[in-house]
């Protein structure tokens, strides 16, 4: 009973999901969706992320939130075109929601969409939000066995962003133990081992993200 | 429509967990729902406790896990009661499955069950299993605002403990921001900062929650 329900609303947002994802491919819009633990890192991410590309590149976020709007907060110096979708207690976002937002930007002006997906290693990874790709991010911190054992969005996700690679030395985090279960639900995904705090190792994710604009024939 | 459907899972969860409830109680079992994000450390809370008190407090683990029985692994060598549910990608553990397993203690020879939930911040503060209490874990490495930010768990939960204090110097973390943020919504929960890897500021967690087992007439 619980599953056919379940299936229902999954149908649902997968049919708004390819209405979505029909628009934005449609204005050249390459949209992101971000999913990771509480505290991974996603908005420092963002941070460094609209820093370095965002004078080259029209970059818009949605921020999804269980409450608050305290991550929008720290991007809105930026002054780029931000959302905030707040769930009120929900564990993740979904394609109706990114539908009813998307009228707030003008995305004629925007080459990508951000977004950064309440915090939660599970739920959202079980919902198309119509994005181009997901994109996982792990901090070291919480240990390298997250592969193994929450599987489903590393086996969907197009890379993954391994942050805080300087706490590393005061970490039990083994990088070997993390490839290699990343390895066996995905294998050959990029990996981009990073601190966004200390702005270690972003060049090959700033290359990696522009080159996906360009590759998806979009104009970078 | 989908908030209706909810409801009745919930309300049958609800009754469920009376049931639960009910049992230890008789039983003199005291229960404590053990919620956090992935890798904050729960399992090494758990080892670190048992091998603290399980000299003298006959403990039962419950490993609530969406893949994998590796943290149910790390407590073999214990050679306490110990049961593991799969969710197999569920994002929280229920009364029912909590129902279903409590057969397979022997709970006349028991004073603490300890349910280590599945990964999660949210879905696991929704779902009453018939506990005692909640104990939210949080790492430090998770940033300051995850009571602001997720608040549904701080304000259900009866304690917190702060773990990974010792990578507090490498981290932008301000105990009197976590401090003020919580006292907002839980004025006067008790708090506790440890190093579970460490082995930091333990010993009040441990007078604590054997404190709860004399305090709720269970035998210490």
């Amino acid at each position: 009973m619980e599953i056919t329900i379940m299936k229902n609303i999954l149908d649902r947002n997968n049919n708004k999901a390819d209405e979505v994802r029909e628009l934005l491919s449609k204005k050249n819009v390459l949209m992101v969706n971000i999913i990771s633990s509480p505290g991974a890192g996603k908005t420092t991410l963002l941070e460094r992320t609209i820093e370095k590309i965002g004078s080259d590149i029209r970059v818009g976020v949605i921020e999804g939130d269980v409450a608050t709007d305290r991550d929008a907060q720290r991007l809105k110096r930026f002054n780029i075109p931000l959302v905030v979708i707040n769930t009120e207690g929900g564990c993740h976002l979904d394609s109706h929601s990114i539908s009813k937002v998307l009228p707030l930007f003008d995305l004629d002006r925007l080459d990508i969409l951000f977004v950064e997906n309440v915090g939660n290693l599970i739920c959202p990874s079980q919902f198309d939000l119509g994005e181009a790709f997901k994109l996982a991010v792990v901090s070291t911190a919480e240990g390298d066995d997250k592969p193994a054992k929450y599987p489903m969005l590393f086996r969907d996700a197009e890379a993954v962003l391994l942050n805080k690679t300087d706490l590393l030395p005061y970490t039990s985090f083994r990088i070997d133990n993390f490839r290699s279960d990343l390895g066996k639900i995905n294998a050959g995904i990029p990996v981009f081992e990073v601190s966004c705090t200390q702005g270690y190792g972003l060049d090959s994710w700033y290359r990696w993200i522009t080159g996906q604009l360009s590759s998806s024939g979009r104009s970078a």
